[in-house]
C-alpha cells in the first residue's frame, strides 16, 4: 500500500524545517519566527511572512498572561476549536466564545448588532483581557470602542479578521487605537485558523508539547 | 466613533461581489463558482481560483447526499466548528469528528497510528459516506486504504489537507484512487476552514441562509 509518515509530531517538525528552508531572508527574532512559521504551517501560504505584524514586547506580554492562567476570548467557535486544549490545560488557561450563547444572541437581535459584537461586550463584562479575533471586524471594532470609552482594558489582542469588507481596515485601526501588546495579520488575509495558530505558537513557548 | 458595517449578511454579500470583480476570467460553472468564491472569502487568498478541483458531477452528488440528511465526518474539530449548524439542522444532516473521542485515542495509542486515522476507521464502521478532510493527510490515506480493501464506500469526499509533508501528495493520490465525487485543494494549501467553507457552499445551494 501507500507509504506515508504516520507520526503527527514528526510531520510537524519536518514541516517547520521545510518552511524555514523555503521562506528565505527575514528579520524576525527567534520567537517571532515561531509565530510566523506557524501561520505559514496552518495555511500553506508563505505570504504570511510579509503580513504578520508583532508589536515589540507583545510576545513577552502574552507569555506572562498565559503563564498566569489567563481567560482567552475568541470571536468564533472555529478559533476556539483550533486552540490546543492540552496546552491550555497545562497552563491553567481557558478559552471562551459567546457567539452561540443564547443570551448574547438575544441581546444582538434586540439591539440590531452582530452576535460577535454582543459577545465581546459580554467578555468585557466578564473581565477578559486576552482577545483573539479571527473572523469578525465588528468584534474588533467593538473592543476598540469599549477601550476608548474606558470600559475595556485589553492586555493582549490577536487581530486576524479575514475578508474583503472592513477586515483590513479594522486591523489597521486596531494597530493605531490599541496601544497595547498586539499581533495582527495585515491586509485581507487572516482567519480563525490563523488566529488559533498564533495563540498555539505563544503557548508552545511556555509549555512543553505533549 | 468609527463607522463600519454591522450586518453580517450585508458584509458577506458585498464580499462576494468584490471577489467576483477581482478574480477575473474563469471557466467555472455558476455552482462551481460558489465553492471557489467561498474558499477565497474564508482565506482572503485569490490563489484558490487556481487550486480548487471539482470533479464533474460532484456538486450534484453532494447536493443529493445533503438533501438526504447525510452524516458528515470531519478530520478536525475546527472543520466541524466551521460547518454552519443552522443549515445542517434544516437539512437534517449531522457532523461528527472523532479525534477527541477517548476510545479512538486509546486505539490510536495501542496501534501506533494517528488519532485521525483511527477516527476514520470508526467513521467507516459507523457507515459514514461523506468525508471532509481539512488537516490530516493520514486520515485521507486511511480512507483510500479502506476503500481499496473494500471496507469503505465513500460517496463524496472533500480533500483539503494543508501542509508541507504529505498533504499535496495525499490529495493527488486521492484524485487518482477515489474515482468518486470529490472536491480537492491542489498543492500545499487547504485547511479546516477551507474544508468547512466547501461544505457550507454546498449546503447553501440546497437550503436558504438564515
Amino acid at each position: 500500500m501507500m507509504e506515508y509518515i504516520k507520526k503527527p509530531m514528526e510531520i510537524e517538525d519536518r514541516s517547520f524545517v521545510i518552511i524555514g528552508e523555503e521562506m528565505g531572508e527575514h528579520n524576525f527574532t527567534e520567537e517571532e519566527l515561531k509565530i510566523v512559521k506557524r501561520t505559514i504551517h496552518t495555511t500553506g501560504d508563505f505570504d504570511y511572512k510579509n503580513i504578520v505584524y508583532i508589536r515589540e514586547g507583545s510576545i513577552d506580554a502574552a507569555k506572562e498572561l498565559l503563564k498566569g492562567g489567563v481567560k482567552i476570548y475568541t470571536d468564533t467557535n472555529m478559533a476556539k476549536s483550533g486552540i490546543n486544549k492540552m496546552a491550555l490545560k497545562k497552563l491553567n488557561c481557558s478559552v471562551e466564545c459567546y457567539v452561540s450563547n443564547e443570551e448574547v444572541a438575544k441581546i444582538a437581535k434586540e439591539r440590531g448588532i452582530t452576535r460577535s459584537m454582543a459577545g465581546v461586550e459580554k467578555a468585557v463584562e466578564d473581565g477578559v483581557e486576552f482577545f483573539v479575533f479571527g473572523n469578525a471586524p465588528t468584534a474588533l471594532y467593538k473592543l476598540m470602542e469599549l477601550t476608548a470609552e474606558g470600559k475595556a482594558s485589553p492586555k493582549f489582542v490577536v487581530g486576524a479578521p479575514v475578508g474583503f469588507v472592513g477586515a483590513a481596515e479594522s486591523k489597521e485601526e486596531a494597530e493605531k487605537r490599541l496601544q497595547i501588546p498586539i499581533v495582527t495579520i495585515r491586509g485581507r488575509k487572516g482567519g480563525s485558523n490563523v488566529a488559533a495558530a498564533i495563540v498555539n505558537a505563544l503557548m508552545y513557548m511556555v509549555v512543553d508539547r505533549e
